[in-house]
């Protein structure tokens, strides 16, 4: 792997788990990315504290609020 | 999907659920966007802890302040 | 509306609420803005907990400050 | 008036009240500004609140730190 | 060593331990990286108050989230 | 004057002190600036409360940690 | 001295001090800058309330951490 974001590409169309600044966690299906990088994430579920918080469907992550992208 | 706007794109004149960095959010009909994405929303609500707050018209969010972008 | 700027270049010459990232809000006449947006407002009053607390005349607002712009 | 930056050509030469992000302001003649906007201010006094706490002569101030400019 | 990137290359491949901004830990081998630098990791594993808290797998971690990389 | 950084090419080689957004306080000699404003202080002690907390000699401060520059 | 960065020209291969953002200091070493300024540190030791809390050996740090570098 030479990129950072080829990391992502591989990840794509696969179920991901989201760390977000405001540490809550998004888990869902990554559809989209960009070079910030802002996702795309398909199915989402917002979860705090392990719990799910809210079935979002398909919703759009300002890449500043990412802390980690992890398979999930 | 190629490019995360794109899922702006498809949201546009439809009503959403933004989160804010200040843990508000606004539920309106998504007008415009832009890259940063500064979006301006109609028949704006704001919402703190889950109830509305505010009827603010047609307002204009600075980009910065998304967290995320649902479909509401 | 094509860009979230066309908003804010409608809203000129109105009187606007401007909600700011250290929570006091501005309101006044919109005279001009630019891409960040900075903001200059005409007859400026801040309010804090929905009361005014100081009279401004004629502010600049620096665009970094700003969360939302609605019509007042 | 066309862009924000025009309303602080407007003040050059004169008494300003500038509030900075961490919540002191800065009072004095406001002598050179650019785009972030860095300012120059001369007899700059200190204030916290409604006080002067400190005389400081001619001061340079980082443009991130400017809330909003005001006249005084 | 001219550039402080050349280190981040000398260390792929193997083990680091990286000091994250919200004072969490990872530590894996640095598979990628690139200016930000955004990193990718793998075999992560997170720790926090020097206990590991969850087994990543491959991940991508922002390059704003980053304090420190050093050796494992 | 023209321009916020001629004020401080005007205190180059004299005394200043420079106020941090961690609260704390620099004094020392000018000795070079950059656009962010980088600075170099030559016989630098830090100050916090009112009190010299360390002498530490020539030192570089990053441009983003400063508040303001005012003469010492 | 023209510009900052020959301050840390200077420093390259002697013991510098490094305040960071998260209160902590770094010790060591400077083997290499860009101009964030990124740097990487030899011999690093973490000192935090004036303690040695970990031996590092050779750093990367994230040059927004930076606060100040002083000689050691």
């Amino acid at each position: 792997m030479e990129r950072p974001l080829d990391a992502l590409n591989q990840a794509k169309g696969k179920k991901v788990i989201i760390d977000l600044k405001n540490r809550k966690q998004v888990i869902g299906t990554l559809m989209a990315f960009d070079i910030h990088p802002n996702v795309v994430i398909d199915n989402a579920e917002e979860r705090e504290d392990g719990k799910i918080v809210r079935k979002l469907g398909r919703i759009f992550i300002r890449g500043d609020m990412v802390v980690m992208i992890a398979p999930a």
